[in-house]
């Protein structure tokens, strides 16, 4: 293994507090190591980490029980939601008890006329739209992964919708929150806005399970589109699809989303889906709204996309054809995984202001030539928002190494565009050193000041984000 | 004087600190009697507090020096747009210095490229968007008053436009905070969304000049819609006026503004700005975007006004029209004041659900009835937002006292609705026990946990939002 672990002095469980732990919960306190080793392992390269137990929790009663007793006896408490994180957010460095909240997955409210839907943490975001298509409504973020609605929150999720509808940051109406203390609390009204004191709800969202433990999420939906098209454009470089995409935000159309994927990634997704696309750099466009606003939008956007030397357009009307295009997108992942067998991808994410993409993306192609391992970029380029898989041999540590650079590169490339070290994969413990970077010493101080009031015993996902000690 | 002075003990300047700013600032250390009373009032009922001295910061250096000095000699420090807040926010009630940043007004960037600008925090909204009309862009937040950007950005101001663009929490890019103990920090990156760290941006946002002192604000911008259309339509009854609001929201159709005037505002703004309007129930709609888009608003938008009995719609095609009627809605605070000569305006402002703004308002429309002074309710009803303006007589305590009872009703009935006790004005000293029926003993600790933190010696606008003991 070329990774170190990431495993720190583990705060061992007693035997008084396994008793009690026990006590509370009975059979539903888990120990089997297959459970223990799925919960200290995420999408993150790093090696297992597992915790000392899993607790299923099933209401936010129970997971004050947890808290209490991480409380009493000293035990870190990581919340996990399915996994799918990047960066190492759920891994147990410190021992202690993950907090599964799989069966925590109810829909608790759908208030159409106030368009806002109440779920537990548990609930997959693709259920959730399952669960309320009948109001004609939908909940838009879309990180890709079937991701949990309370990991998106923790994470700050975002993903192909951003560009139109916003991340978790603008999505997240109020929280029902588990303090370090033991409390409940309700971060805001179900009011569209508010000035009534300290914006909790937007210091929770994206806080990696590091401030509180979130057991309730109300959450914005929006009305289905009356009018979805969709469309493929090849471009000869990638440069000129990235500058397409910066002069059609310059306009100021409101795009449903714009995708960009590079020659290899294409070329995945031909392999993986089973299609037969253009090998070349790609946008993939969402156009939305009412019938009319789509066809003027399509107008302008085939313009400027000929003006760059965009193809002609691929047109996907059907729904059928478009779930096929979006689901290679989504697929893509793990298409990329495919192109070499046993690999495994490091995958950074950046996100800069959008005059620099274009220049951040070529400049990072170039990092990428002539490298051993294949590698792809693709991203929510109208955001401004990029990432580079990189599917390296995980028994070659100078792969890795070299993956590790280029991630360094990239980062530290980003952050001198004035842009940040991560878009929407957040922290985790793999991006520690670039947080610092990005904010400085007493921005990173003012963070753990907020760490140290609301979790005194450093209980929640500790080690991560942001270190206990300067 | 009817209204208790909010004045607590003043934490006199000593001596040596006198000398130490003198020192420092020389002639801009400014003690006398009239900027002193002119810093102590906002726009809120209670009478002067004034600050011990007055200082208008040129950079963020010097801000640095006042911070320093007022953490050395235990001394208040107030920040201070132009006085329009109207819950007492810059009421200087345990004394000390008010920051005036009228003399650090600089637009420092404008980056058409990533629809971002940065201002110094005593730049005025409408001369922002003089500066920037060139580029074709505009900052779409208009609380009404001619705001600073520093002071919309410390109440989390909103107005208007929000029901398009959202607040100053969905367009505050970045902030440059000077921390209570004098560093600058700058809170995120100019990229459009981020998953790095705790969101130190919307932490300072609405955080009422708290936990830090802004004193650098870079803002999204969009681009001027390419067709703008206004219109009024009156309605019999408040209620049918805002059951059309409603039904408009629930299409998802993008409006541009929509605003509720009843009867006696109309009345109002016919005699304070000259106009000729029908004095009933009235909505006054902007419709924004491109020509055909606007022309789509417009055919939905009459169709449901017309279900619900809305008379014939009023244009106002051309912009000096349309300037003339949003100029009288600008000004209807001053107009209803003008109803009573003399009197002073109790203003309140919540926000609910939009599903049950309907009935809200009729419910505070109903409290009002036969009261001894006129009122007039008026607000962004797309957002579920409005206002109730009291013209009392500053000299009749029994006036004072019933307008009182009745913003404790309308704020109690807003907050049982599960909305919020103020949703664009802030909570000042005004509303300080509001925000604890509103959120709760457990999450105001968390807020006083924040304040306690980043504001050891409590010398940031000390005494406003929270108490600094349970």
């Amino acid at each position: 293994m070329s990774y170190n672990s990431p495993m720190k002095e583990v705060r061992k469980l007693s035997d008084e507090a396994r008793a009690a732990f026990q006590a509370a919960f009975g059979d539903r306190f888990i120990t089997t190591q297959a459970v223990r080793e799925h919960h200290g392992s995420d999408e993150s390269p790093y090696p297992a980490c597992p915790p000392e137990a899993v607790i299923f929790p099933h209401n936010a009663d129970e997971v004050v029980t947890v808290v209490n007793l991480c409380n009493q006896y000293d035990v870190p408490l990581i919340p996990f939601g399915i996994g799918s994180s990047i960066e190492g957010h759920v891994l147990a460095i410190e021992g202690g008890i993950s907090l599964d909240f799989t069966e925590m997955n109810k829909v608790l409210d759908v208030s159409p006329g106030d368009f806002t839907v109440t779920v537990e943490p548990g609930v997959i975001r693709t259920r959730l739209n399952e669960e309320i298509r009948h109001t004609g409504l939908f909940f838009p973020i879309d990180p890709g992964a079937h991701a949990s609605i309370g990991g998106m929150t923790a994470t700050r999720a975002s993903g192909t919708n951003a560009v139109r509808y916003g991340t978790m940051r603008e999505n997240v109406v109020s929280l029902k929150v588990v303090t370090a203390d033991g409390k409940i609390i309700r971060t805001g009204s179900h009011a569209r806005k508010s000035s009534a004191g300290y914006d909790l709800t937007r210091l929770f969202v994206g806080s990696e399970g590091t401030l509180g433990v979130i057991v309730e999420i109300t959450l914005r939906v929006y009305p289905i589109p009356e009018a979805i098209s969709a469309a493929i454009c090849n471009f000869e470089t990638l440069e000129s699809a990235v500058e397409c995409v910066n002069q059609i935000m310059q306009t100021g159309i409101e795009i449903g989303r714009v995708e960009f994927i590079d020659e290899q990634g294409v070329k995945a997704a031909n392999q993986y889906s089973k299609l037969s696309l253009k090998e070349s750099p790609m946008l993939l466009f969402e156009f939305t709204g009412s019938a009319s606003s789509v066809k003027e939008q399509i107008e302008i956007v085939q313009e400027i996309a000929k003006d760059n030397g965009g193809m002609d357009f691929e047109w996907a009307e059907h729904q059928e054809d478009r779930n096929r295009l979006w689901t290679a997108r989504h697929n893509l992942y793990f298409a990329c995984l495919q192109l070499r067998p046993g690999a495994r991808s490091i995958t950074t994410d950046v996100c800069v202001p959008i005059s620099r993409l274009a220049e951040c993306v070529t400049e990072t192609a170039k990092d990428l030539e002539n490298k051993p391992f294949p590698w792809s970029i693709l991203g929510h380029v109208g955001d401004g928002n990029f990432h580079v898989l990189m599917m390296i041999d995980p028994e070659d540590p100078q792969e890795w190494a070299m993956a590790e650079e280029i991630n360094n590169r990239v980062v530290q490339r980003a952050i001198d565009m004035n842009g940040t070290c991560t878009g929407e994969h957040g922290i985790g413990i793999h991006k520690m050193n670039f947080l610092k970077k990005e904010h400085g010493e007493d921005a990173i101080h003012l963070m753990r000041l907020l760490k140290h009031a609301y979790d005194p015993k450093n209980i929640l996902n500790p080690g991560k984000m942001i270190s206990w000690e300067a």
